[in-house]
């Protein structure tokens, strides 16, 4: 093997592959990136337990790749990416010169770092199954923004940990819940397909910060084994979570009893001003409404306790409800609009939080009791 | 007490403080802050085992303080922090309703806070002791950057964590080091007062970071216990380390047999480009220097090889000398200069570079004995 590229560009394309190498894996070819070169490209490929990516470069006037000889190398990502960050040229030259050693030149500074057996490197399956979809980057963007802050961090419910993408009917439901709240997106999504799968948080954070930016359109391709991610030149595998997704819209009140309108920073800030006043470790926030007065409260024997006079509109019954801050804050914030609408059907009963100007999505958050 | 004051002025004065403050201390009152309002002033006060911080907002048209009534509170620092940062107001009032029951608010936001008793907090000692000196800001920061990084971060020798001062017959000697490798500032210094104290490099970084910004000069009081720090406003006061500060003079050689003249940045970026080569954990790099040619290179049985010829000026006999990478990149970065001497007094003699730009300081870097 033996090539010359931009050091921009082959940085990058490591950095994106970085993404799923486990640095600190005790196996040694999952800390390694696998570069080949043939033709007028250059692959590169990452993996890990949870997702492959695999990355290509093709020779054009941006990237310089030149590509002398073919041929593959496998090597400990950190010592790829220190290489490539630091030379001394913004072209660099890649070649194997011993077996697995490979050379890495710059202007004066010169590395032969050693490679590892590529025969080590796992036969990862990029093949595309054939029921897919296809989205605008800035669409899938929003999906992920607006649902896995909701999913579950704990293992003890492994489906849950993950955002369930359910296509039936050309209707797309995303939903995430830790079985204290949840968050749902649901579009018109014209298609053949249907589908019902579960894919892990981290994925699709990871498709957030290695694909969405640079991408018009990404191509969603599944079976019940694995989701894949396209674009143009990569495509992000990974793994589904497996067990039944619980089925939520039964869970979601769909008429409501008392509603507050607020201007959404205004309840943000409010919320984040308490934070601090914990009680076991949790924030718990208290809404008293009325038509007269409209107020957040939070009380903690230990630290003390704060009052704030909201100004919104509220229609209904007077309610008393207490439920975790940062919930219904973490809810607002992945909003888009002024103004939200928090809606009540009555004293611990679910909270839907809904936003006027964005209506594809919808989060339920569980009141807590209180003793006070 | 009960005070009014910029919301911004407090949080600036509350942050400065909290560096002294042990938010994860057991002892309650040192995660606090103790704030006293008295005649047209504010003074706030942290502490923790090594450092104490007390600084003073005096009433003025900026900061908008007014003191109705006075008196003190003690209150964890993590509280006055969130709420002060996060109030709802540009003026913030302060005000004891009940014991140590502190009433804060904003616009709309109120917040009741337990407070400590304001008798558990220690009585420490701030009387300045009657030795001192006094410098620009700027130049105690040149002082406390181009020394402390050389400190020792273990504790088996404690009186090496700090950095030395050594004022005697009108020269000021500042010294760290962690028996590999020194560092040291020598200063012509006008002053009756001698001295010869060791400063913990912690409390060094404090200083720098609380008050060098803002202050044009710091006069710097000390005794045989402690060291204090003081700008207009404020005073930090340091523990000194017990035990007598090596005589390392004699360790440092004043001819040379070899020197190297070069670029600095390019000796920088050299060194940093071999950081990953490492052997048992440790970036050892090689000069190979003749009147030929200059060679950088580093050797790891694992991880490979680099070589980079140097571009700079050599007088003197060959030499083949080894040493510890980030001791002498990080002594270059610390000089003011484009240019770095790289002296030499023989094999496994000390390296000793200094900057001809910048002649008040020197640094000494044991080389490594290498066997291939």
């Amino acid at each position: 093997m033996n090539f010359t590229i931009s050091k921009q560009a082959f940085g990058n394309a490591l950095a994106i592959v970085g993404h799923a190498v486990s640095s600190s894996s005790p196996q040694p070819y999952l800390r390694g990136i696998y570069i080949e070169a043939s033709g007028n490209e250059l692959v590169l490929t990452g993996s890990n337990a949870d997702i492959s990516i695999q990355k290509k470069v093709i020779a054009d006037d941006e990237n310089k790749l030149n590509i002398v000889e073919e041929g593959s190398i496998l090597m400990e990502a950190s010592y790829l990416n220190e290489i490539v960050k630091k030379l001394d040229a913004d072209i660099i030259s890649v070649e194997i010169i011993d077996g697995s050693l490979t050379r890495f030149a710059g202007s004066e500074a010169v590395f032969k770092i050693n490679g590892m057996n590529t025969n080590d490197y796992p036969k990862i399956d990029f093949s595309k199954p054939m029921s897919s979809i296809s989205m605008p980057a800035s669409l899938l963007l929003e999906i992920i923004d607006q649902t896995t802050f909701a999913a579950s961090t704990k293992e003890t419910k492994p489906v849950l940990t993950g955002v369930n993408f359910h296509l039936a009917d050309n209707v797309l439901k995303c939903t995430a819940t830790d079985s204290y709240r949840l968050a749902k997106k649901t579009l018109d999504f014209k298609s053949d397909a249907d589908f019902n799968i579960t894919i892990p948080s981290k994925s699709l954070n990871e498709v957030r910060s290695t694909m969405l930016a640079d991408a018009e359109n990404i191509e969603i391709a599944q079976n019940d084994k694995k989701a894949q991610f396209w674009s143009e030149d990569m495509v992000l595998q990974t793994r589904l979570l497996d067990g039944g997704y619980p089925e939520t819209d039964r869970l979601i009140p769909s008429e409501f009893t008392q509603k507050l309108t607020i201007n959404r920073n205004d309840l943000i800030h409010a919320i984040d001003r308490t934070i601090f006043i914990k009680t076991d470790n949790i924030t718990v926030d208290r809404l008293i409404l009325s038509a007269d007065e409209l107020v957040l409260t939070n009380k903690s024997q230990e630290i003390g306790e704060s009052t704030e006079r909201l100004n919104g509109k509220y229609e209904g019954e007077p309610i008393d409800i207490s439920f975790t801050g940062p919930y219904v804050m973490e809810a607002c914030k992945v909003l888009h609009g002024d103004t939200v609408n928090v809606n009540f059907t009555g004293y611990m009963k679910p909270i839907i939080i809904t936003c006027d100007d964005d209506p594809s999505v919808l989060h339920l958050i569980l009141p807590v009791r209180t003793y006070n």
